[in-house]
């Protein structure tokens, strides 16, 4: 099985992919790509199109998009145990991964990851809005769960596959969080899965220039 | 099982969470909201964060997103015959269904629905891009399945709940498609259910001037 993904310093979606393997103990090959460059395109045409990592390569299944690709994985190699086991549990998962996954895109834009950088941005009123929500579902979900696995739904989830990359967006960008959101927070970066993503972004020393404007190192 | 909704003319999310109960034949009452009101939002907040529709209740059960809510529809009443049956196809089918629900924005900025208006516009390059990619999608997948049930997947999936709205968006803005993807638009067009939700938006008369620029009856 392999996983095709983008620069580690600056692609979200190809920490979510990898989560979604890592985070469940899944072995698998890494293969990645430049963001941006005319090899990335070549290479994903092979098995996508629709020209965005990450790509998930199964034997003869190719798997585009990491909610996707979550949900194969969660079908395939954790018999359901990748979301919550109560119903109730599983829907709000499902429904905030879904926001994740479709929205929060004034965040998105303005704070780019950048995992080895630091940066100061004067957010929009959408991007606080982003924030404040995301603030939210933390809060709400560490009160729930916080003392039961610590993750947003107790045991790691692919809810936390969604929401764990934006934590690394908010320490580059120095986004201050809710007392039990930050807790959320301190979860991730606990996690053996994250810190070894952040290693390795250190030690991937690729420039995505598009990414880089105003940032300092960290 | 309640399904709160928007304007019908307009809202696609609404056209989706309508497709995955009626799609496959569930029971439900509709409550519609009229878009970018107060009481929309304080109507959305008792039962979810996120302030979009639609949002499944089901007894206790909130459930947001289309997506999300067509994933949960799956689990609880149709015991996964939601995804098509073989584990490649699904893959694939929760890949271009992933595609929609968090990509294709220059479409969805350009085109946004009006199913009773016609216009014209110069599309940009990035939403001839998403016309291209669609158009791509449908005809692969018409190739295939044309024959067999004629839906993308063969049978009605959630990847048509998901693809479904896009047909009505292309017979507003005039877009013309390949042979093979026109077949699905036709297939779609041709489907009670969404005949059904065609002839709800025409007697349903509310106006979203947001959306109304330039448009014409058609
Ligand atoms: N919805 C997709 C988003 C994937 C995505 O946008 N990937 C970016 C890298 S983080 C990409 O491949 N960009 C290349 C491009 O857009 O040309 C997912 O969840 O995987
Ligand atoms: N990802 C969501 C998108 C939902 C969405 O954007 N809904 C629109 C109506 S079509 C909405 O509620 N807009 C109200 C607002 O954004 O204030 C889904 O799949 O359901």
């Amino acid at each position: 099985m392999k996983l095709i993904i983008a620069n580690k310093n600056y692609s979200t979606w190809s920490l979510r992919g990898w989560l979604a393997l890592r985070g469940f103990n899944i072995d698998f090959d890494e293969v990645e790509l430049a963001l941006f460059t005319e090899s990335f395109y070549a290479e994903i045409a092979k098995h996508s199109g629709a020209a965005k990592v990450p790509v998930l390569v199964d034997g003869d299944i190719a798997v585009w998009d990491s909610l996707a690709i979550s949900e194969y994985v969660n079908d395939r190699y954790l018999d359901g145990k990748g979301w919550p086991q109560d119903v109730a549990q599983r829907a709000k998962a499902r429904a905030v991964s879904a926001e994740m996954h479709s929205g929060f895109n004034a965040l998105r834009n303005e704070m780019p990851m950048n995992i080895r950088g630091r940066r100061k941005i004067s957010p929009s009123a959408a991007c606080l809005n982003d924030i404040a929500r995301i603030d939210q579902i933390w809060a709400d979900q560490m009160k729930e769960f916080g003392n039961e696995g610590g993750w947003l739904f107790g045991e790691f989830s692919i809810a936390d596959v969604m929401y764990a990359p934006v934590v690394l967006r908010f320490i580059t960008y120095g986004v201050a969080l809710s007392a039990d959101a930050q807790k959320y927070a301190e979860q991730v970066m606990n996690s053996p899965a994250v810190q070894q993503w952040i290693s390795e972004s250190k030690s991937d020393t690729s420039i995505v220039s598009e990414d880089e404007a105003g940032v300092e190192k960290a």
